[in-house]
């Protein structure tokens, strides 16, 4: 195991603390750099003009491939766009959002099940499996996982970034655009770059353990208490950042409260439908 | 950025050849520990019988719970089994495979729509965004991504892990040993532990770049020649493990070949519906 001299235990209790915002968080008994970093976690939506430097994002890409993958199936490919053209045209198709234009790249992860097939095809075989539900979650993981190594990463590197959902609002305006082939599903976007130091954010407090973590059976028997000590640390967050007092779990219901909630998402399944993703 | 401080830069330039098996990969400019500790995992399946200490755990799953997660929902969950009987049952479901009784624990990360249901239930309010496939995948994706942070985590702590992707074989009986409310669906274990260090596992090569990494818009032009060098890397990489000679092409095509491939999985609409995700 590591110890204080790989990175500061000081530091660690305070990380730890700031991220479930439960001020007697004793310091821990290891540490690591990987675990710093992972803890001073932010998402970042403002970002310097600099450019991502090529041989980092190549770093950056190693990083992603060297996450696991399901049987080795390596059912995942990335798009780095860079154009702003291009950008602001994705940018448009994801709610708009600002920060999508400001960042040097985009990264538009795949779920990418068309390899799999080109393969079979140059054989003369067929991959039926790749028609099952099963297989979308497969492909859908492997983005994630190889995406996430992704944002450590970059964060190791003093880069920041922050995860783009919206890249589902219209999958077949990114297809489109991004001359997806067929059974290649754009999972969601990472816009990266150097943070603007001149915004800081603070680190966003996460529900308790008691609300997540769960001891040989499912039990939500803690959830209420936990949910409600939540609200009110998130709400000291809010007030903290200078943001606009909102509660938690109100917002959270809101975001799913209805098919119109979900910014065009209802319409997934006859989306995917048309990218070629059967979900028998 | 980090510098030849941080890590090994000689040590750099091999992971990064190991990674991708291309011998004349150049020594980076930058590099960090968290890297060093992505770039060097292998997954791990013989482990030590020590248990992982509580406190270690604690430090992983506040690794997790750092981890991005979309609007901020937190639509995951993770049960921690250590009991042996109960993890030698879950391995039975699970294809059997021998390292998930051996290993001192099983992490079960679950896509987790329970909690925002319970929630809106207790203000008379209803979410019906939960019943769309889109939710399925928002929480799909939140519990991989906390789960890599875990891995990555655990591996900076001189710990290994597995992912248990077979988990999905049987999600019903998962559900029911586990006690897991509807619309909470198991998206794959994870088995940790102290890595037995009598085995030794070398770093399992990836697809090249050109095979993965596009540059403003898909092109799978480079792909049969980038394939065919992975197939002859890997054949390399089996035989200096003393593995079986494969051929990963063919290895990956068999994967996917039929539904029965999919060890059951070709079931997961029907399973997904008696777990209660409608998948509208």
């Amino acid at each position: 195991m590591s110890d204080a001299s790989d990175a500061s235990l000081e530091d660690a209790a305070d990380l730890l603390a700031a991220r479930y915002r439960e001020p007697t968080r004793p310091t821990p008994a290891h540490w690591s750099a990987v675990l710093d970093t992972m803890l001073s976690h932010r998402s970042v939506r403002g970002f310097l003009p600099s450019t991502v430097p090529a041989a980092t994002l190549d770093l950056v890409l190693a990083a992603a491939s060297s996450a696991p993958t399901s049987s080795n199936l390596q059912t995942w490919s990335v798009v780095v766009v860079e154009d702003p053209a291009r950008k602001a045209r994705l940018a448009r198709l994801a709610a708009g959002q600002k920060f999508i234009e400001q960042s040097p790249t985009l990264l538009v992860w795949l779920a990418d099940l068309a390899r799999l097939e080109a393969l079979a095809a140059a054989r003369q075989q067929t991959v039926e499996g790749i028609h099952y539900l099963e297989l979308l979650l497969v492909a859908v993981i492997d983005a994630a996982l190889a995406a996430q190594n992704a944002v450590v990463a970059l964060e190791s590197l003093g880069l920041g970034s922050v995860y783009v959902g919206a890249m589902r609002n219209d999958p077949l305006g990114v297809a489109a655009e991004l001359g997806l082939p067929k059974r290649v599903f754009p999972v969601f976007g990472l816009s990266i770059g150097f943070p603007d130091p001149s915004i800081s954010t603070g680190i966003k407090p996460r529900l308790p353990p008691a609300a997540v973590v769960h001891r040989e059976q499912y039990s939500a028997a803690a959830q209420p208490r936990a949910i409600a000590e939540y609200d009110a640390r998130m709400s000291a967050f809010q007030a903290e950042q200078k943001m606009g007092p909102e509660i938690w779990t109100e917002k959270v219901i809101n975001r799913v409260r209805t098919p119109a909630s979900l910014s065009g998402r209802d319409r997934m399944r006859e989306v995917l439908a048309k990218l070629g993703f059967e979900l028998r």
